[in-house]
């Protein structure tokens, strides 16, 4: 059993600029919205963490959920997107080296693919 | 460098009714709120789905985020706190299993505890 499945984006070398800008940042987490379809619930949330603080955004989903958080101070972007809509199917790809690349100038993107709900994962 | 600890908790054997009542749930995360000793960023957002659906219950914090799935169909909730209080130090330890066995009916508690913003993270 397979509940879904949860991508953890984290991108390195970002500009600590395009982090701080809450408009950057929203702009590449509504390029995910439209790119998977996905069904945003109510209004997403957003913040700005003071002077040369990170943002922070969440989306309730009818799929689960998709949250980003940034620091300038390390050039770091996380990106956690958890979708039950693909089941055990393949989820369509997503250019995400590109596309941080693009937004945030990011220089590395990780990525883990993780299924969730599935018995006896504890590492 | 990393900027923060996911936890990524998938609960199994849970009751359906329990994880169909968002009071219940939200019990649940309230109490990871007081223990983790979490800043809440404005109001938690919730939704329970229609019918027989489950609840989503998603909190911004200042150290991140946490977030609540259910799935009453499987016996199933998911739950991600993502908190960068703690840098590389050890995080509290938190009695995941008896929690959610007492809240929710839990017989299986599986706990993934993943570092963020680590560079080279891709499995």
């Amino acid at each position: 059993m397979t509940v879904g499945t949860e991508w953890l984006v984290d991108a390195h070398g970002c500009r600590p600029d395009a982090l701080r800008d809450l408009a950057t940042v929203r702009a590449l987490l509504e390029l995910l919205v439209v790119r998977y379809e996905l069904r945003v619930v109510g209004e997403s949330a957003w913040h700005k963490f003071p002077g040369e603080g990170g943002v922070t955004g969440l989306y309730l989903l009818t799929e689960s959920h998709l949250a980003v958080h940034t620091y300038p101070e390390h050039g770091i972007a996380t990106v956690n997107l958890y979708c039950c809509r693909w089941g055990t199917r393949a989820a369509p790809e997503f250019p995400w080296e590109a596309t941080f690349a693009a937004a945030l100038g990011a220089t590395q993107v990780d990525v883990r693919t993780l299924p969730r709900g599935t018995r006896g994962m504890t590492a």
